[in-house]
């Protein structure tokens, strides 16, 4: 079992609740010993309100892309924490998909996802990245800025 | 195992014959348990066409687009089961993501692809509904309007 | 095990060097015998330039896209061979979702992407050819005109 919690604390790091889901999906599908992790959208504050709406290359510059992107993922380890109940199950990040909405002919799409790769460094370290893929797309849900999904390894139980 | 061809008896869903691949890959690759779909475009009659072509947001309403999801995932219930043999050795749906074919801040593409996962959901109720990811994109095979790739889990033989 | 090394040498197919990766994330991630292989787009050259770039149906004819597409298979196929040390590993390809930067409305990403399948097709031949998505985006890294990521079995060990 890894000790992510712990070092939540010692990052001053606030795991968010998990999200209701804005359709007809599992937010969290575990399967085979991996968690698969719906495509979700930043939000903050209560009520819920989308965070960083708008296009990259158009109403965002990178540095909210990226901040977009981190919270995007903190909201995601949100939903993984309300299905295992605690982030210690967490053995590796196998894949993340990264969508970036943007501009036609937008370059820096990995720029923007580092905001949330970054911020599973720093809590899991570099050993635990996952692969990882990043797009540029044009519409994403409740016009945000940033998606992602993840596949997580699970530690046995 | 599941009984799911007795429930689309009584649902009245004929599941239609599985499509040639438009393309150089397999339609359904099964590893480990899981059958993996290629990601497929409405279509529909003899000689077969393409449904719902264009664009959300421009061509296509949210209704429209939601019946467009719905056939896709219906021909990909039909690849599945050209492949099984029987849907009865779905044991769940684990990954389901949802390409909209949109114009650029379109926001509503979880809405679309209710169409697919409302398909899923008559049929298998809501326990086995898969993760999802739903993305507005700018171009898909053939003009299509969704396209939808999955991974389901299979019944151990 | 496969004989796939001495295939290439047979073609006459040469495996490019791994690429660094383009930020933070691991460029191939092996779990339970599967390996995640990151998203990339086409390279060549030493030192290393985007190959490729542009929007397919502005910039680039099919033809074009297809090169680009099989080129990027390539450094695919050079990513996975510095992670298992041989190419012989691969038991089979299980998924490929192929990313095409085109203008909206784009219909031909499937013939664009068989570039790479044809690739594969060559090398590992027709049964082991994956699953397969499709997708035209607004924008990929670095301004490239296709992105490629994989999912491949590798033979037990």
């Amino acid at each position: 079992m890894g000790n992510w919690q712990a070092r939540l604390d010692e990052l001053g790091i606030e795991i968010p609740e998990p999200l209701p889901a804005g359709g007809l999906y599992s937010g969290v599908v575990q399967d085979a010993g991996l968690a698969y992790l719906s495509g979700i959208v930043a939000v903050e504050g209560m009520p819920l309100r989308l965070a960083y709406p708008g296009s990259l290359g158009e109403d965002l510059e990178v540095e909210e892309g990226q901040a977009s992107a981190r919270l995007t993922m903190l909201c995601l380890l949100g939903n993984l924490k309300g299905a295992l109940g605690s982030l210690d199950r967490v053995e590796r990040f196998v894949r993340l998909t990264g969508y970036v909405r943007a501009v036609p002919g937008f370059a820096q799409t990995p720029a923007v996802l580092d905001g949330a790769s970054r911020l599973l460094l720093d809590i899991f370290g570099a050993d635990l990245l996952p692969a990882r893929t990043a797009i540029g797309v044009s519409a994403l849900p409740g016009g945000a800025s940033v998606e992602i999904d993840a596949v997580v390894r699970l530690v046995a139980s």
